[in-house]
């Protein structure tokens, strides 16, 4: 199934406790491509400036991440600077620079019209339905989106729930947009507004699935060595939407599986700085990893 | 299996956003002997005022918490007073009152030396290890602690650490203790320093079960209404230690199964105040409830 993404392609210089970055490969858009083609192509749309590093479009190309869609402008490339604390629990922005992002209206090259998922990255959520609005016949739309839109969007928030059918978020964006702190009254106060599910990210301790047939969860892949948390999000949407895009097949267990693989790219993204990681593993890995999942949650109590 | 608990047996006044409670049953002992007796009998360690009420003594009782081994004190009982914020996140002590308490030298009757399975509630560990002197050859001894005594105790919770086998702490406890962020290497340091299991609490997200036999990771429950944390973690410890006691296998398929026990009895033990839900179900509400963790984590990645 084509697999469309909208997001942010970023130069991000980070700081953690471990060390940091400067200009490095970022963007949500980016992380998604990254994880999802490690299961599928990618149609991504975003815009990039005219001081983007050429040989990250070629590397992004040789991927599978097809570039068609990102617009070429005169300016600067979105820029994003952040700061972890020692715990990597919270992070402070020093800096965004929207440059060539400012003026960005999106508009997707005919092949892109076709595709029939849909993940509409953490973006300004008026060019997420403008992105939406182009695309003829979806069969899965996915969309993650932040406090900023929250607080500064509600309405076209609200317009955009009735349109998408996954909304992933973490618990607090959950309780902000829901004004519920319980996470599971939060999830089905936002599904009686538009999505049949909702996804739930909880950062280092996993996340959950919300859907018609009830809840599931899957912890976080348990790592002694995190470098950086950035796009671990989108990393696990990229995970998600790529198996969904894959295998085809949007059943319940599906969904679960899609989980689990979401869960898998999370984890190797907080792994290394930037997109690092995934220049390292194969689809080996990523596959062990997943299966590896089962053990941490397998149990056995038929006859008890 | 005989099961021994020692802890406070305390009377509770409690505010949360959805009402509160003045002397109310309360305390470790209490809420680990209400969820542990589910599965099996307990023979209980502490001290009581002369003030305390003697009707939930004859519940107690009744119940299968053995009482040979709670003395009777002339003077007031132990009183904890507290208030929790409006997403039941953060807990704030208003007061602690030791009462009889603050002389208390647990003396084990006869027949409780000769307890297989032991579980040391939050005490001075001082207190925590002039029990475990007393038991002649225990199977298996878990121990819980807060903050207050690794600030103010750490030398002998160090001793106490090579004495047992299990060690149950929330996630900040562990951080504090090893003096490290990441809870998978504060559980290999706290392995390293004696107990063979470390069990990580994580109220709403879940537990964490570090072993020889790897990590094993229980959501918690999900819930759309919660009324009081209090008691959470002792009742899981009373659902995780009284399954081990009814079933006398200490095999690690068995620690896992516990953990969903445990996971089980302290999500009744959140749903109202005091152990006031405890009065409510019977071993088939909880027997269900363990079940349904399975639904919670069940995926099948076979063949991707």
């Amino acid at each position: 199934m084509r697999l469309l993404v909208v997001g942010s392609i970023a130069l991000d210089s980070v700081e953690t406790p471990f060390g940091s970055t400067i200009d490095a490969l970022g963007g949500s858009a980016t992380f998604f491509g990254y994880a999802a083609t490690f299961f599928h192509p990618v149609l991504a749309v975003g815009v990039i400036g005219d001081d983007f590093p050429s040989e990250e479009l070629e590397r992004m190309a040789e991927r599978g991440i097809d570039l068609a869609g990102v617009e070429r402008a005169t300016g600067d490339s979105f820029r994003w600077k952040g700061r972890y604390s020692y715990d990597l629990q919270n992070r402070e922005t020093l800096d965004t620079q929207l440059g060539v992002f400012a003026d960005f209206n999106p508009k997707l090259p005919d092949e892109y019209r076709e595709a029939k998922l849909v993940f509409l990255g953490n973006i300004d959520p008026q060019l997420q339905l403008r992105v939406l609005d182009q695309v003829e016949q979806p069969d899965l739309v996915a969309c993650d989106t932040m406090n900023f839109w929250i607080d500064g969007q509600p309405d076209t928030l609200m317009q955009l729930l009735k349109r998408i059918d996954v909304l992933m978020v973490n618990d607090a964006e959950a309780r902000q947009l829901s004004g519920d702190w319980n996470i599971y009254r939060a999830a089905r106060w936002i599904r009686e507004r538009g999505p049949k599910m909702v996804i739930i990210k909880q950062g280092e301790y996993g996340a959950v699935l919300v859907d018609d047939t009830g809840i599931f969860y899957v912890p976080a892949f348990p790592l002694e060595e995190v470098y950086d948390p950035t796009g671990a999000g989108d990393a696990f949407a990229g995970g998600f939407m790529g198996h969904l895009a894959r295998s085809g097949d949007l059943s319940p267990a599906n969904f679960r599986r899609a989980m689990v693989f979401g869960a898998t790219t999370g984890s190797f993204a907080v792994e290394r700085f930037s997109i690092q990681r995934f220049l390292e593993v194969g689809v080996g890995e990523i596959t062990a990893r997943a299966r590896s999942f089962g053990d941490l949650v397998r149990f056995d109590i038929d006859g008890f």
